[in-house]
């Protein structure tokens, strides 16, 4: 962890990432109901939404598309990933070089690591070359901290969140992102164990406005730092409604009600979230 | 993916790239009909045809037969490779590195990968080192995108193929190869999933130059941008005619009826692919 | 092993490291009970107590809190760890480089061997790299000789601590950090097997202050050099008067009855660990 | 495959190569009948006949007796190979490096790939590395194209043989070394798959005088280029009259019969191996 | 192999290494009568004998002993070994580099391959890059040839032994430390074996001073160049009456009954042992 305040990916002390490299991590599958995403520059127009700080994308829609948005959009490459084709113990492959990551552009550098696996050693000295080569090129570094595999049934429980968001202070990252552990509590010791990294909330499968908004403003009141979020974005046919109300809340810490307009309901679906 | 409509490997926004690796993958059985064709001085003959915009081959053939051909053909230097007597899980060699393709003249390289092996990671893993190479020295990369391993039975099945196109996509291919997923349709959705990269169709074993060509047809009319093929071109005494066809139906946009001078049975020709 | 004394981690001829790499190796469950020095920056001030002369993190750690605390604290950056997520046959993963660490301003570094695992040949030769690129930096290189695996139950055993510092003087450690053997005869032919090579005592889990400090005293006696302590300090609240008593017993050589204001306890104490 | 025929280790286009690397492969118990061949000198007295064009032998016998004999004989350093105190899936250690070899005064480099072996991916590689380096020392690549391992039985078949040369020429050998396939027509077909590339037949273990000139010739008339030759030389006590008697065959073009001063016989030889 | 009857650690074409790196490869449990020999400066004391042209240690001992007995004592750094608290298939970790071994002032380096263990592929590889590297550095290598693992029941029976010289030959050894094969016509034939290069026997468990100068004198009178010692040495508590005997038998090639002053006894002995 070093200081990222003043890197572009950061705005206010707070990140929105916006994702999309479920084309090789989970196949085109995602994009059934939202066949025109599958063109890339789709998501890039949306990722110039003022709430986005960054788009997380593979190497090779970075080369392809990012030159026409690179005024406009502030580049994540992710670094590793594996398609769901292969159904081994958790493992991702590292598809680009850091080197090649900063030569088209990256501002900051996204890996995947599966605590817990039985390819965590080798996960975590990837990581350490990455995270190390980053540092030379001044480049902020996300961990997609997902503790997996062998013996890890439920992923999401408080403990292994917690467990999540520490791997990634002690192992040197910049940025945690992790899945929402189910309530208000458990997100804030997540927080809590990550020191003073920065913890992203995933957005994971896609919800309606209300629960979405709420479980990020949860994060937010917790201590987190903002989200990476992809289906629950570009899997809507128009995602600006909910990329402005992200920025009422994560920004300007608005309640998800007041950012959608109806205040009364935020309390009670803050409740539903934390029981 | 970068543009590579400028390459010598693209003709008016297509390629036709003649294969002939089958020594390697299948062995000599492959030319026990044609044995002839055993001399890569033929093949290579064959590739001067105007139709043909590269010549895919390994290492040692480009070494001993390239150079007299050098004017008159494009060569596309396969970069990894397998024999058929081993039997395990998917998997190849790379047998050729990118520094020694260009210093014999490689106009573009080519690599496959068995995404869903267990032995996708390590293969991606070897295609990030030959993709960020070849960028180093301008060479275009075509990625032999073939789904195949544990629990994938039928690899040409639609979303196998569109997966195909996709991972091609991400990882940074420049073109892709893949099989023909059965129908115009599901060829067009692999299309769409590659986003403005290339895609070009796998030949597949001999057949008649009508079924031949109307599929050849249907993948260009699905968005497709060409073809590699070998056995169905190597593999029939005189080449000549099919490739003529093949320019036709590529570069003209004819359909294969025309191509072949029966236009009448065009259509019915594409029902029964599509059905 | 090389001459250290002259090293800042060494203090007349001993050292006191406090560790806390628990985050790593157990996760957030060893500070259930003092959830505050979840904070990293409460544990950096607790090493600035004179009895600390170096404080072992992970890089993480190290990057984000040491630059605050370089003027008052030593820093040993530990290069490899793993998290209890995972459950194979004891190994550890390098996650940080030698050459990172001395960037970062370390003092010394550490590194975990579990002899006698299916991974030792792997980690022996991981050390052999981190120790000989450690001299180049001129950082002592300071081994968690941890014996354990297959067929290893019991690893606190007077033979099992022998040959760990032995190891650790073969391997060319230049100190060796072991569990204590249960007894000062086995703690002494432990040291006697290191040579002139320094055995620091682990500090293990949280125990009463008499216990612990009859430990240590039974240790410096035997001819150990000192300890490295994680929970039995941070776990305390207030770890000062520890801390105060450690000062007495290792660096002045008192008995733990002494150090601790009732010197009448001390031989019984003695008796009772020796039995 | 690269032009050779200028290559010391080629005299009119063949080569005999006389192999001693038996004491790696199969031990001393080869040298049982003629203990005086224990000493690596005698055999490069007998290298230095006219017939041979190189001797073949590993590192170690290369540095401790080339050094007497390069004015009189060509040295081939082959690469990798084990022991047969090793029973597993067949592979071979890569036992000298390129550089070393030239360094030692290698004008030519040997190489096993056990094709269809579980190694044969890794061989494979192993062979890139080797391949294109010996290609910057200007140094010519026998490969020893063995197939062998999991479902390869009768590894001296017609289309494994068949195989076995097609992969050396696809590879990049510059020569292949592949057992006899049983007739003149098998071996006929075995190096029409090797396009340019020569082929030289391994010598096997010892025969008759007869029924070894009588496959020697058998080859040579199948479009082969040589042999590469061990027991049936060196187990012999006086090998001068086969030498002579391959001398007259191989480069001569004589008829095993004519070779041995016995020409009538020829013809029924022929045909009983031929049978 | 390389001429080296110039080295320091050669005498008159002969050598005997003083091995301790025992307290790696068995532990502390090989000094349990000889407690005070845990310190290695009384071995180094001990390699001050005439007898004795080097001593044999691994890379710790020698860091932080070597430097007092430079002057007196030839330094053989041993690469690679293993603890015995790892019970799996033979192997050996490489646990000091030739570069670090150099820089710390070796004369010589020593190297264990398991031949036939399931790691020799790796070991030999090892191997290969150790003696190139010594080569660039000058400095002679002696291969413990120990053949070990599955299917190797009785690693001392003539054959592996003579296999065991052979490997060490073919791969580059300049010195080949074997176990005694059990009589003096198989160690004559394990030196045959070997050609022009060096064979030293293993000295084993300590046995009675008739019985080892016995072992010994055959060693030499088979065509051996010395003995690598350890035990039969130090875990005497003088040392020095059988040191004034191996200068006898060995340098002075005198038999092992005149050395121990009962001529008349020899034959007899000498006649047990190969019987």
């Amino acid at each position: 962890m070093l200081p990222i305040d003043d890197s572009p990916i950061v705005r206010d002390g707070k990140s929105v990432i916006l994702a999309m490299d479920h084309g090789l991590e989970h196949g085109p599958v995602d994009f059934e109901d939202v066949p025109e995403k599958l063109d890339p520059a789709q998501v890039f127009e949306t990722a110039t939404h003022d709430a986005v700080t960054a788009i997380a994308v593979q190497k090779g829609i970075a080369e392809g598309y990012y030159p026409s948005y690179e005024n406009d959009v502030n580049l994540l490459v992710k670094l590793n990933g594996t398609s769901n084709l292969w159904m081994g113990e958790p493992d991702s492959a590292v598809n680009c070089s850091v080197e090649y990551a900063a030569e088209i552009g990256a501002d900051a550098v996204g890996f995947t690591v599966y605590g817990g696996s039985n390819h965590e050693i080798e996960m975590v000295e990837e990581f350490r070359e990455i995270q190390e080569e980053a540092r030379e090129y001044g480049l902020p570094v996300v961990m997609w901290s997902y503790p997996r595999g062998q013996g890890l049934k439920n992923d999401t429980k408080p403990s292994t969140i917690s467990y999540a968001t520490r791997l990634a202070l002690e192992l040197g990252a910049d940025i945690a992102k992790v899945k929402y552990p189910g309530s208000r509590e458990a997100m804030a010791h997540a927080c809590r164990c990550a020191g003073d990294m920065k913890v992203v909330m995933s957005g994971g499968s896609k919800t309606s406005d209300e629960e979405f908004l709420s479980t990020v403003e949860s994060t937010i009141r917790s201590g987190g730092s903002g989200l990476a979020v992809g289906r629950n974005v570009w899997q809507r046919e128009d995602p600006t409604p909910l990329l402005d109300g992200l920025e009422s809340v994560i920004y300007e810490e608005q309640t998800a009600g007041a950012a959608l307009g109806n205040e009364s309901e935020a309390d009670a679906t803050d409740a539903a979230i934390e029981g």
